[in-house]
Order: C-alpha cells, then sequence, then structure tokens
C-alpha cells in the first residue's frame, strides 16, 4: 500500500520503530515475557496519565476504554451529567445512555470549550449530590476543541461524582494531571498521540475510582475494569490481548519519555499553530473558538462554493495527504487536520502547500503560497524558541 | 525477543508474510482502501464458517465477539440453555448471566463432548420454548474436546432458539457448515487457526441471527451487532479498527485459501493424531473421551509424580517450546499441546520430541524416544493418505 501522509485525527503516521515492532513473533500471553512487557507499558503511561493509580491495558479502541469505564462505575438508573462538546463527547453520553443511565447535558455551542462556570453552577444547585457521574471530554477531535482540564476540575471542587474523561485524543499532547486534577477514570488510545496502530485502550483509575467501580452493578465483562485489574496484577490481561499493539506501544512509549513529554508538547502546539497560522493567512475561518484551540486537531470551515469532498479527493489522489472530513451536523462543512503522529516539520509544510495548491486550484483564491509561508513561518521557530 | 514454539492454544506461531503485514503503514479507516480491505476479509471469511450470511470484524479478543453474541442476541431475562465442555463454555454462561439472563447449564462431565441425545431430550421438554437461546462450544481447549456440532445441529432440529456458537479455537480448522446446520451467530478470532496475531474476532450473522438481533434489548454499543452491521455496509466499521490485524487476516486468508480447506483439516488433523499417538506410546492419559478428541489442541493428564509447572517450564526454557498448562480445576493436573499456527511437522516433531527428553528427565520413563517416534510416524504420513 502507498504510504500515505495522514493527518486525520487517528490511525496516524507511525514512525518505523513501532511498524517493525509489529511484525514480532506471537509469545504466550501468560508468560513472563508479556508480564514484563505490559508492566512496562503500564508503568511507562502512568506519567503520560499524570497518576500514581493504577494503568490498564484493553484490547479495543478508545469507545471500548469508554464503555469500560461507564459500565464498570456505575449502576443502573444513577444520574450523570454530560458535557459534550462535539460528536464524542455526545458517543460517550450515548454509552451511557443505552446503559439505562439517567443522562442530563450540559449544553455547550459547538466549537466552544465547556464553560467553567456553568459547570460549577449546575454542580452547586445539586446540593443533594444526585450526579453521581461526570463526562468530560478532554479533546473533542470533530470540532478542533481542547477543553481547559484545570478549569474544569476546578469547577467539580468537591462535589464527589465519579469524574470519567475522554482524553482518548488528547492524552500525551500536552499536559495531563489526572490525580492533581481528581480525575478518577481516565481513558486514551493507542492510535492518537502515542502514534501506535490502533488496537488497544488504555484506562487510567485512581483509588477513588477503584472505589466507585467496587460498588457499580452496571453488567460488564469484556470491558470490566475489575477483571482487567486482578489480571494486570498477575502481569497479564483477562482476555487474550492484542501482543503485537503492545510490542508497539512498549517501543512508542520509550520513544515518548526519549523525546520528552516537554518536546511532545511543543511539537504538538507548533504543528497546530502552523495549521491555524496558514488558515488565517489562506481566509479559512477555524472552526473552534479563540481559548478552546485543540493541539491535536485543527477543524476549518470549508470556503463558500467549494466542497469538502473534493478538496479531500484532490489531496489524497494527487499528493498522498489525507484530511479528515466533518462528522455529523459538521460533513461537508469542515476538513479536519491532525498534528498527531509520526510527523516532521516538513511533512506539516509539505501538507500545507499541498492544501493551498488544491484549494487555490479549486476556487479559493486567497489559499496563496503566501498562506502556506505563514504556516511555515511558524514550524521554522526553533525548538527551543517553542518550549 | 527469541522465537519460541508455541503449541498453546493461541495466540499461535505466525508465517512471515502475515507477521510482515503487520508492519503496514497506516491507512484512513474511513477510506477506499480500507473498505477494499476489510470487504475481502469478510468475504474471505464466508466459506470458513459455511455461510452466505453476513461476516462482520470487531476489535477485540473471541470473547469481546462471544459478548457481542450475546448483548446483541438476546433481551433481559430471557432463558439460555448453556452447553458447556469447558472453562470457554462455562465463560460464555457467565457472559449470559452477567447481562442477567436466565441460564440453564445442561451439564456435561469434564473430557466428554455434548451428548447430542441429552440435548434433543432438554429440547423436546420445552414444549412451550421458553427457552430463547442455545449456547453451545464448537471446540474446548481447556480440555481439548470437540462437539459434533452437525449432531448437535440435529439435536436441536425446529426448536426456534437463538443458537450462538463459539468457534474461537475451532472455526478453520475442520469443517464447518453453519448455514447448514442453522447455527444464527458464529464467533471467532483471528489468533487461533488463522494464525494470525490476536486483534479482531469475526462474527457471522446469519438472517434469523439479524431478526433476532433486531429485536434484542440488551445494552450493548462497542460490542453492538447492529452497528457493525451498518458500517461494514459502508466498508467500514464502527470504532476505529486494529488496521494492522486486518491487514495480517487479509493476507492469512488469502494464505487459509491458496492452501485450501481441505489440506488445512488434514493438517491439524494430523498434527492432533501426532500427539495422540505419541501420548499412547508415552503411557500420557488423554483428557478427552474416545470420539470427543480436538483437532486443534490435546490435553494430557501429567504422569503422577511429575509437576506440570516443572515440565512447561524445562521445556520453554531449554527448548523453546511452550505448551499449555491446565484451567481452572485442572491447573496442574494436564498439559496442552495445540495443533494451531504455521508449524511445520518438523516443529510438531521438535516439540514432540523436546516433550518426551524432559518427561523421561523428570522421571517418566516410559517418554522413550520410541514414543517419539510413533508420533512421527503419523507426521510422515503423506498429505494425500491424509485427506
Amino acid at each position: 500500500m502507498a504510504k500515505q501522509l495522514l493527518f486525520i485525527p487517528g490511525p496516524v503516521t507511525c514512525a518505523s520503530p513501532v511498524l517493525d515492532a509489529m511484525s514480532q513473533p506471537m509469545i504466550d500471553h501468560r508468560g513472563p515475557e508479556f508480564a514484563a512487557l505490559v508492566a512496562r507499558i503500564e508503568g511507562g503511561m502512568k506519567p503520560i496519565f499524570g497518576t500514581s493509580g493504577d494503568v490498564v491495558v484493553l484490547g479495543s479502541s478508545g469507545t471500548g476504554g469508554l464503555e469500560a469505564a461507564v459500565s464498570s462505575a456505575f449502576s443502573p438508573g444513577q444520574k450523570v451529567l454530560s458535557c459534550p462538546v462535539g460528536v464524542f463527547g455526545k458517543r460517550l453520553a450515548k454509552i451511557a445512555s443505552t446503559y439505562g443511565l439517567d443522562v442530563e447535558m450540559l449544553e455547550t455551542p459547538l466549537g466552544s470549550a465547556v464553560d467553567p462556570d456553568a459547570l460549577a453552577a449546575r454542580l452547586r444547585a445539586d446540593a443533594g449530590h444526585a450526579i453521581a457521574g461526570i463526562l468530560l471530554t478532554h479533546n473533542e477531535t470533530s470540532t478542533g476543541v481542547q477543553n481547559d482540564m484545570a478549569a474544569l476540575s476546578a469547577a467539580i471542587g468537591t462535589h464527589p461524582a465519579t469524574v470519567i474523561v475522554d482524553s482518548v485524543s488528547g492524552l500525551g499532547a500536552s499536559a495531563f494531571e489526572m490525580d492533581a486534577w481528581n480525575f478518577d477514570i481516565v481513558v486514551t488510545a493507542s492510535q492518537k498521540a502515542l502514534a501506535v496502530p490502533p488496537g488497544a485502550a488504555m484506562v487510567a483509575i485512581g483509588s477513588r475510582g477503584w472505589e466507585r467501580v467496587a460498588r457499580a452493578t452496571l453488567p460488564a465483562f469484556y470491558l470490566d475494569l475489575r477483571k482487567a485489574r486482578e489480571f494486570s496484577e498477575l502481569g497479564q490481561t483477562p482476555w487474550t490481548p492484542p501482543v503485537s499493539i503492545a510490542y508497539a506501544l512498549d517501543v512508542a512509549i520509550a520513544r515518548y519519555h526519549a523525546e520528552g513529554a516537554v518536546r511532545v508538547y511543543a511539537r504538538h502546539d507548533r504543528y497546530a499553530r502552523a495549521i491555524r497560522a496558514f488558515a488565517a493567512a489562506a481566509d479559512l475561518r477555524i472552526f473552534s473558538q479563540p481559548g478552546a484551540h485543540s493541539v491535536t486537531v485543527v477543524a476549518m470551515h470549508v470556503p463558500a462554493g467549494l466542497e469538502a469532498s473534493k478538496i479531500r479527493a484532490a489531496l489524497r489522489d494527487r499528493f498522498d495527504v489525507v484530511l479528515g472530513g466533518g462528522q455529523a451536523e459538521l460533513k461537508g462543512k469542515i476538513v479536519r487536520m491532525g498534528t498527531m503522529g509520526d510527523l516532521t516539520p516538513e511533512d506539516v509544510r509539505y501538507g500545507l502547500e499541498s492544501f493551498a495548491t488544491v484549494l487555490r486550484e479549486q476556487g479559493h483564491a486567497a489559499a496563496t503560497s503566501a498562506a502556506a509561508i505563514a504556516g511555515r513561518a511558524v514550524l521554522d521557530e526553533t525548538l527551543v524558541a517553542a518550549r
């Protein structure tokens, strides 16, 4: 298959050593080599989550990890406050309602982040603590919005609800402090900022999270966090794990720490700023509101008169550059360009120049090469300056 | 990692072209290349299942596939007749009871296959059709038992219960005729007879199966077969799929059909007969009853005075040969030697000779080289003769 430059928000372009690790021969998933492997993954993920609690690995996508959190943490009929800022936040709410939870929505206009004051006000009004759970999204790829998790943590304050955070497309790309922010269960997945092929979800659970899980009675089996913990203590997983993904995660986590979290954050931030600089110069309206921009994906309005599908097809067919389209009500209205994966500044530059060319050819005159140069200027910042 | 010869019943030794496929770069899982890939996998699996119905691919182990079947096919409180012949059959029953189904057990002594007459008698007694589901295991790796699925199909006859079959460790290794046998949902996984790394379950659903699924109300989200079907029609999966496993499945299914099902069946049968011939000559009692032997794994009693863990450790540490141990009440009592995976007759011969050496060294005098020769004789049968 021809190598494509993936600028979709997952699966992302993976580094060669990570891909090469995928081809290693199978081992016994109940043997000592696998136990050492899973221990390295769990241990290596803890600082990325910002936790000294437990991390378990599930053989699923991020959605499976979110279902694991919901079905392991709640009991039938409990009320949860869902705070979606797009498709993935609504999906998390849908998981909760599928299991018969009483889901209340804290509404946020599309393109905005959750207003911490609105969350705080709603929780203040819940003097009787009827709200048993709060469902948050760290980073929402459908809108290119990133919530201010420190502010949301402060807004929750001492409210005793179990806090579940979808950080599938956020974790690793910017600072995250699960313990300091008092989050109970945080979910991420292999194919995002860690830049591993999809197939594994990683779920971090703190001590209060485990207390809530111990009391929960919703049905859970394959995605049961209790079973995951029980087997994690033996250096195993309850069910046959995706061994190859574990090999790749092991390599990717070592690479992550070798690069250093601060540099990884700077890289994502720089690429996101470059794309936004390009968009501003090319007169492409950014969908996310100022102050709510994601560092892992930039959502841009399609210029009037152009078609998202044609832009994406031309980029893909002629330049091997793959952008994301809009989802749900944003289908056809936006295109999305991600920053995650093994992308060099040169890759991003090539992506932006290709994007400018296609936009111009399809009639958007503002996408001049000057626009691509605006993006390039951000990419050319030294790493030191970007820190 | 040193290459081991895996004789555990999954994960299994994978062929180099299958492992190499795992290292291919990522592609957009909502793009045309992935659609073509998933269509080849679904189409290639149909003859292996023996169905003209649908096949969907899930990002989970086989256990996840079984939960998908149960949670997608039933409604709260429905009665199911579970017919376990070991640990994995009991696990399927446990999935059903986790979801609040009313699970009745049809008991079978460990080491035996389900008695078709007992099943027929139980269903005849269910004149009011209170039994909404029947849970069967094709092949049970914990005991080395394989059920006669044609006979169980005949025993079910016209009873209208939804029939779910766990063929995780069976499918592909011997003839399976889902449509002819009137099974509604059949589940398998990548890391067994197909000899692909773990990470994907394949679920086949017939037209009556879909009717039952449409009426079912148990909660299902990540493992919801309805969503899997909806996205399969678009050449997609509802959630980000394990793309690399799909690459490997694609290669492995092509290899399967190139070898030809009849030859694949003969290979597994020959290896299983070789291990049983070895066991008989070495005075190792086979756990499965005559007529109930699996072609994918042979379970053998540990000789009196020997320890399973020591036998397995010596084989692993000195010969890189990995056998399975016993599970649950059979822990320490049996060792299990599988036949699945990319194993040559020479590999099986080496495995048996190593096994004989270790048994002899640990005090089991009957495991002479003559015993290994008995196994070798079966392996030396020509492929034509084995057909």
